[in-house]
């Protein structure tokens, strides 16, 4: 077996990073590969997988995606960006607007979740985009009318050690039978 | 430190299914904690962390649940259901409408699939489940309007070992570039 690497699954939640300064070294495909294979790994309803993924590592076309996201230049210093989309047929079909409004949104989120901690542990930072233009991005990477663009994540080796951003406690967001029943208290 | 269990995060994510059918034995609110402060370490958009979680023990409340849950009862069998809710206001009051319909489902959903696997190296099962009344759950676990319930959670000793579901290949949702591209071909 090639590349063993073993990271506790709670040492990687807690270690991950929203990372946003990149060293130029590439990402083998080897690495990318075993990223996505665990990003695919998430469940998703009724198995529908609505999930696509376009690897981009062309120079001008990471720019073009820096410049839809309102600008936020480093993803273009990244050495790939993979933007995520959902493909809104493979989850409507069976499940018309719950499929569209809900399922493929949650489905490709949990996959990107896997995606980062995948990256974390093989060391690759990563940062994941939510704000850019829906339109600007489909057309940049091709993507048909039924597939949304949902994320844009740079990744590479980080450039900076970001600390933790604060959390809300438990106590504010864990409830015990009924919201606003603390839990555990 | 107590209970130190180290799973490989590549493990976890390949191991973790979804379980239908739970043994009685109690989940101990030790467990929850550290299942729920995986849940919260995802990331967020302007870290606005939408998530609310809902511990529901109680037995009738549980069957309700799974009668909201179009009547799926094995919910009700697990020791712990966990409701989770997107806090809207949080995500909308910076982000209007796509923190609404976008980043409040995807940050939920992401802290989900931290839970999932967290609870995965605990070793307990659980089943995402999205298809439910919204209006039913709200009320049973008394989500204000400004939340919305996202998914329902059964938890426990897993009481069936299901195969994996098949997934679709790399080479049907990856593309190189531009969407339709195969990659690494």
């Amino acid at each position: 077996m090639v590349g063993v690497i073993v990271l506790d699954l709670f040492e990687a939640i807690r270690g991950r990073r929203s990372v946003r300064a990149f060293k130029p070294e590439p990402v083998p495909d080897e690495d990318l590969r075993r990223i996505l294979e665990a990003a695919i790994m998430a469940p998703s309803a009724g198995n529908l997988q609505p999930w696509e993924f376009v690897i981009v590592r062309d120079e001008e076309r990471k720019r073009r995606l820096a410049r839809a996201a309102l600008g936020q230049m480093f993803i273009a210093e990244a050495p790939v960006v993979i933007v995520v989309g959902a493909n809104v047929d493979r989850s409507s079909w069976r499940y018309g607007e719950r499929g569209e409004k809900l399922y493929c949104i949650q489905d490709t989120a949990a996959a990107i979740m896997n995606l980062l901690l995948a990256a974390y542990a093989l060391g690759y930072g990563t940062c994941w985009i939510g704000a850019f233009s829906d339109h600007e991005v489909a057309k940049i990477v091709g993507f048909p009318e039924n597939v949304r663009p949902v994320a844009v994540i740079p990744m590479g080796r980080p450039a900076e050690k970001p600390g933790m951003p604060p959390r809300m406690p438990l106590s504010k967001v864990v409830h015990e039978e009924k919201y606003g029943n603390p839990w555990g208290s």
